[in-house]
């Protein structure tokens, strides 16, 4: 039959493996819930024409055709992220929602990126985004940040760092300096990390940014802070800077400093050391219009930002929807939790308990047995077969299940319970035993 | 924008009706568990040679390439269902997987139906399997049946009826009337329901079948039973119709008779009044071996059999993985509940309280307040704006929220909590004070 080797971009677990992303996608969604952002989940699937924009993504997009049809004539396509059937679900729902609208999604997406680049090309998103009508008040932005935050402190891997701008900010900032086409900048001031400051200084040059312009947006990109500090950093390297007498310019440096203050305050002041002003941080896409996110997890910074968002003015063409969201690569971090073994499942399978079957004409016995502990919670399953003890202990340790009960002799449904870890066994009854708590579940523990 | 009428047959779910379907896949999941199922996810596209085969499922594959590319040389197409993904899986992974392995898989699966036959072309399954090396014990053909009739159970909707027959008794049966051809002469039978037992008789006509041994094998089908007696009106069918001296059609006869009787009455034994030996269940699929099955539910027999499956000689082409699986469309049934509002969630948004904000500057009390109650688990959010009580009480309300709690001014946390649906409001301590247990959590209710 057809090759097995894995496709290159499409990561598949093993069943412990699964239980490492299981965990921490039931971890994400109990913090989303806890702050009262309820589930949606969208078809995988958009019409082509919601599927394009100046986005990476857009331009990587996979199009589904029916078997032996012509793709040029495909009108779907598999979606790239959360947030492009989110904006077509509150737009075809925006009658029924009570806003501001907070939701969180955990889902599939797809991107058709060259498998040489090492990226997946399927993975999971966990997004949450709050949107309102008309006015987004200030303080969500800040609340969005610290629930990703209490989010990813949840996950068994380093502290996450989660590194702010404000595009307003910036925005003031580059027309103070003379800098015209401030999306055209940004998107270069975003490549900092791979072109360099002269790759950037180069580029603006291109876009008709004087050299002294070019060094000051250059410079404003080096600032960073873990509190308010950022804000004297910015007003020194603007009076030493700034050529354009423009009120707009100024008003908008002032709003963007004072909105990235509080954030940032606001943000530590719930999760203490997490939020940082950092003035690099650009977003590529020209969408945001204030408060940018990017986070990293201490000691794997070169995952790069495994949490990122914004503000945004609209989520809906025509306007009336500002918003703001993160959204979190899970597969990412599965990845590197898992290859490195950094975290492992205590076992493969639900199962504490494997029910022995002392003879095939006494299975119902053992059925009986596994009944009355499932009552209780207590994820069990029987023996396949009823082979020498010996056998069943062994297939219970390859299965990884810790506990073995054998049946009383009786049939009243006592028996012994024994540990194969340490050997002990005791006597038991099937309505009360229970496994001690680290047993009970399917648990994941840090190497 | 683009066009934003609803995909025909791609649903999606307000977020309430997403409520019910996550409890749906939330209960399934914990029965699969306390079984000892383990989760696997697997990538949702396979290369195109493996989507191939005899099912009409597999005609109706998603192609997927990418954008701008030529569809003819498309390499994937997206599952059709969970068990050729799964069969890759186990080949893939043979050697480090303990068997017999019991897997549980639930995912969204993708067909290319034409919309107008009021089909899903995505939807979610959930399917478990156990799949053995070499021998698979005919108990778990039992056992199977068992765990999906106790997750079906936990379903806010009818009883499940499951109608189980046995490809080997059927084989006898047929080779013993004079039928040599079985396979084909199945595939006709399955069509019984759709084109009446005339159709099947013409069908089984121009196979060549005699006009006698087509009236057994439609005779045949008519046997249904919720117990062992369905073995009495076989045998006396097979005493009047049976014509070839063949000592291997009634070892088949006898084997899947004794197998049959033994499966109706386990799975009765556990959980009464589910199982129905029913003759006519033919599955199209030549895959299946041993027994198969399909199920409805009570005052919902329009929506078709919504649980089936069976048991296969091997998952692995080139043999020695058997195996026996079935596979709930889920999406089926939630489209049910839903569209009938069979079953409703007690709210939209996992918040049982909003904290009312005294003012925006007294917000952090709030935040705070709001933080000592997801401590304990109590799911909340914080209003987003200062405006007047009575305001924020009609937010709450338009959300479904059922609490309304006011800090007290002097920021101790204390304050008063109101039920805004009775009016009751009482002193509370934001350590101590739960909501009563019914409104802690969204839970979903028959109507």
């Amino acid at each position: 039959m057809a090759r097995l080797a894995p496709l290159s971009g499409f990561p598949e677990w093993s069943p412990s493996e699964r239980v490492v992303e299981a965990s921490i996608l039931h971890n994400l969604r109990t913090v989303f819930e806890l702050h009262g952002f309820a589930e949606i989940d969208t078809r995988a699937v958009e019409p082509l024409e919601r599927l394009g924009g100046a986005s990476e993504a857009s331009k990587e997009v996979y199009v589904l055709s029916r078997r032996g049809s012509d793709a040029a004539q495909a009108e779907f396509g598999l979606h790239f992220d959360l947030t492009v059937p989110f904006a077509r679900y509150v737009e075809e729902r925006q009658g029924q929602l009570a806003f501001p609208f907070r939701r969180y999604q955990i889902q599939k997406v797809w991107r058709g990126e060259r498998p040489q680049d090492g990226r997946f090309r399927e993975f999971y998103q966990a997004d949450i985004d709050v949107v309102a009508r008309d006015v987004l008040p200030a303080h969500l932005e800040a609340e969005v940040a610290v629930v990703m935050a209490r989010a990813l402190a949840t996950l068994p891997i380093g502290r996450a760092r989660m590194r702010i701008n404000n595009r307003t900010l910036v925005e003031g900032f580059y027309r103070g300096v003379g800098i015209t086409d401030v999306p055209a900048a940004l998107r270069s001031v975003d490549k900092l990390g791979k072109i360099g400051a002269d790759g950037v200084r180069r580029e603006l040059a291109a876009q008709g940014v004087t050299d002294t312009a070019a060094d000051a947006a250059v410079e404003l990109a080096k600032i960073t802070a873990a509190d308010a500090s950022f804000a004297t950093a910015v007003l020194d390297l603007w009076e030493t800077t700034a050529t354009v007498a423009d009120d707009q310019a100024q008003r908008l440096l002032g709003e963007g400093i004072a909105s990235l203050t509080a954030l940032v305050e606001a943000v530590n002041s719930a999760v203490p050391g997490t939020a940082f002003a950092d003035l690099s941080i650009a977003r590529g896409l020209d969408y945001y219009t204030g408060a940018v996110y990017e986070t990293t997890l201490e000691g794997h910074e070169d995952l790069g930002s495994i949490c990122s968002g914004g503000r945004y003015d609209s989520l809906v063409a025509g306007g009336g929807f500002p918003g703001v969201g993160m959204s979190i690569g899970v597969s990412r971090l599965v990845s590197r939790l898992v290859s490195q073994q950094l975290v492992t499942a205590t076992r493969s399978v639900p199962s504490a308990v494997l029910v022995a079957v002392v003879s095939e004409d006494q299975r119902a016995a053992s059925d009986a047995i596994a009944g009355r502990l499932r009552a209780r919670g207590i994820a069990c399953e029987v023996a396949p077969s009823a082979a020498k003890f010996g056998k069943q202990i062994q297939y219970a340790d390859k299965r990884g299940i810790p506990f073995v009960w054998f049946p009383a002799a009786d049939g009243t449904g006592d028996g012994d319970v024994k540990d194969i870890r340490s050997g002990e066994q005791v006597h038991a009854d099937a309505d009360a035993w229970v496994p001690p708590a680290a047993d009970l579940k399917v648990r994941i523990q840090r190497r």
